[in-house]
């Protein structure tokens, strides 16, 4: 008998394409390459000591309940020490506002479970976060976008696109994934009348806030939107605000969180349950061991050290190597600088010719709903040491000037 | 401005609705009540000892890798271990027939997303693991149901349900959740004809085959399938295999697996990436490391010996408490029996009577896609000290009695 599989795919599964991107990253998995192109954390920064001790101390005092099954909500101290973290004055989060996730991208799931009727759209910004386009793609999301700038997403673009009636306002207003560019603070107050005005919901991502390595962290768009209503709790809140250990802790934990009104959390709470039960109850209890007592702020300095040396490191080879008609990001924190080519360029083309001379980044054509993109890449500075990233610029910029001449 | 969160939920989560049985079961969870309603591992079982070294290890051996981000597809030696595990003569497995997915709640929203359109039918036991019912509502599911007896699915009643044109036939063929009964050879090889002969896909979920406490194994429906077709390798396969480290390591970590031809894992794997991008890094070298070099088969051993004597005393105790109109099933594995009482009784009545008497049980109707199962429950007997259970069943015998009198 033949068993031929694809007859018997759903229309959304038959749809669904291998991403040309992941084909792309393969591409970059050779030992040798300098590879700008994950979204890495920087491996030596993960805090093993402080893993060592809290796997130990779970295991001990709390094996029987860390080894067992666990409420798909979450661990209950863990939620509330989220919440704890992310009150503010005019913001009042409580445990039950917080659901504990998957990783963020079980959060953008669980957000296009929820809200994305097939042929829905959202609002995006241009570029956005793939993995957000490949979460609700699935769910047969359509979109609408704005452009983002150095200041952020483009407000003055913002209005005629709310008229189109989307589900909700998708943004990463700090560092943003990919351009590594920080939404101003009147850009964020625009943003939440407008959004108050037309009555969308906002989804804040917010992954990066806590590696800013210069200047005053601005207020979350959460925290300015309640101010602006009067409202005090979180439970009146227009925004759903996502954010996760795995740029603070370590990604292979997979804990990410979900803040929003209860109402929300309740009906994620039911879908959750239906898609994996609960995250990992062991590594719940092992984030919370990790992150309280101050450990979590004092470990995130350590971080920002690292990460701002590479990027200051990848700026200046930058402005050494580059020729002069390619322009880049100068990000505050983060993990990414994005970088624009003259518009005639092809950057998958380069990218090409990049891995045969051993080095990778990500085109940037895959963060735009609207297909553009095509002269412009994403660079990742936090997981090359120094070294690396001056010999990887120089390299990039050899491949960049041949496909400049032709 | 108000936030009437609920018009904008997508049509799939306004017909979400928090489940009937959650809510009981929310009554179950006082300190003081004897519960036979969860399908909780004992956790005195957990092998702490070996998970200390094994979380020392790997955060010492592997600390960058095991906390760093992961492949969709799970991480290879741990793919490697199951598709050795599961390799038998005529039934070959490779490395890239495995997923390994975040529980086995995950293989079946998998399932959902890359097979299941909207109105699509699944034929199930009746009757059947609730979470799969779930899973597959998300996606618009209807069921055909064939009945489950003491020898498992009925195939004599199959073969007109095939005729319905079903997306895949789901069975639990070992320690069924919830009759803890066991599908017959005889009955096995009928399934894999008719199944081939209908041209329908299988899905063998499969969590309970190590739990066996008496007589030998049988041969997974996977196998005898491959072999009645003369086939040798799982890419031949018309069956979708799952199963899980949950019920014989810990649930707490979440790591579970599907075994199934290629291209049925390629594109789960691209589903996959989207719903959480991959299972936690870290308890996949942990789960390796526990389970590997023959300590899972070992430690199997103490967990049934443990679970044999708490299924004796469930049922020495049924037979000492119990009024004659009740029946039950004689499981030789898992952690479940099965309940009917008369017609006329009301298990979801009695239920709500025997948590004032401080026991519980699961009602049987939530199991039965056609809602049926008003006079059935389900009893967990792996979760309960051999003392609780003589008193948790003496007290549950006379809430019976009093409603057999009415």
């Amino acid at each position: 008998m033949e068993t031929p599989w694809q007859y018997r795919f759903s229309t959304r599964a038959q749809a669904m394409k291998s991403s040309v991107i992941r084909e792309l990253l393969k591409l970059t998995e050779q030992p040798d390459i300098i590879s700008f192109a994950g979204g890495l954390p920087a491996p030596e920064v993960f805090p093993f000591e402080a893993f060592q001790r809290a796997s130990k101390k779970v295991l001990t005092e709390y094996g029987p309940q860390a080894l067992q099954y666990g409420t798909t909500e979450g661990y209950a101290p863990l939620r509330q020490f989220i919440a704890d973290q992310m009150t503010r004055p005019g913001f009042e989060v409580s445990a039950s506002n917080v659901l504990i996730t998957s990783g963020s991208q079980q959060a953008l799931d669980l957000l296009g479970i929820v809200f994305i009727n097939q042929g829905d759209h959202v609002l995006v910004e241009s570029p956005t976060y793939l993995g957000a386009l490949q979460a609700w793609n699935l769910y047969g999301a359509n979109y609408v976008t704005v452009k983002t700038d150095h200041d952020g997403m483009d407000t003055a673009d913002l209005e005629a696109q709310l008229r189109t009636g989307p589900k909700f306002i998708y943004i990463l207003p700090n560092f943003q994934n990919p351009m590594g560019v920080t939404m101003s603070l009147e850009r964020r107050e625009q943003l939440v009348q407008l959004a108050d005005k037309y009555g969308i919901p906002i989804v804040e991502d917010d992954p990066y806030m806590q590696l800013r390595f210069e200047g005053e962290h601005l207020p979350a768009v959460a925290v300015i939107d309640n101010k602006m209503r009067g409202e005090t709790h979180c439970n009146q809140s227009n925004v759903i605000y996502l954010s996760t250990f795995s740029k603070t802790l370590a990604p292979g934990l997979r804990i990410a969180w979900v803040v929003a009104p209860e109402e929300v959390i309740h009906k994620m709470v039911t879908a959750k349950q239906a898609i994996d039960l609960h995250t990992s109850t062991f590594n719940q209890y092992i984030a919370y061991e990790v992150a309280r007592d101050g450990f979590l702020e004092e470990h995130i300095k350590t971080i920002i050290e690292i990460y701002r040396e590479r990027r200051d490191v990848m700026l200046e080879s930058f402005d050494e190597y580059m020729p002069a008609e390619v322009s880049w990001t100068k990000p505050s924190g983060g993990l990414f600088l994005w970088v624009t080519m003259p518009e005639t360029m092809d950057s998958v083309a380069i990218f090409e010719d990049a891995v045969k001379e051993k080095v990778a980044f990500v085109p940037g054509q895959s963060f735009h709903a609207d297909g553009s993109g095509k002269n412009t890449f994403r660079m990742n500075f936090s997981n090359s040491s120094p070294e690396m990233i001056v010999e990887g610029v120089r390299r990039l910029s050899i491949v960049i000037r041949k496909h400049l001449k032709k």
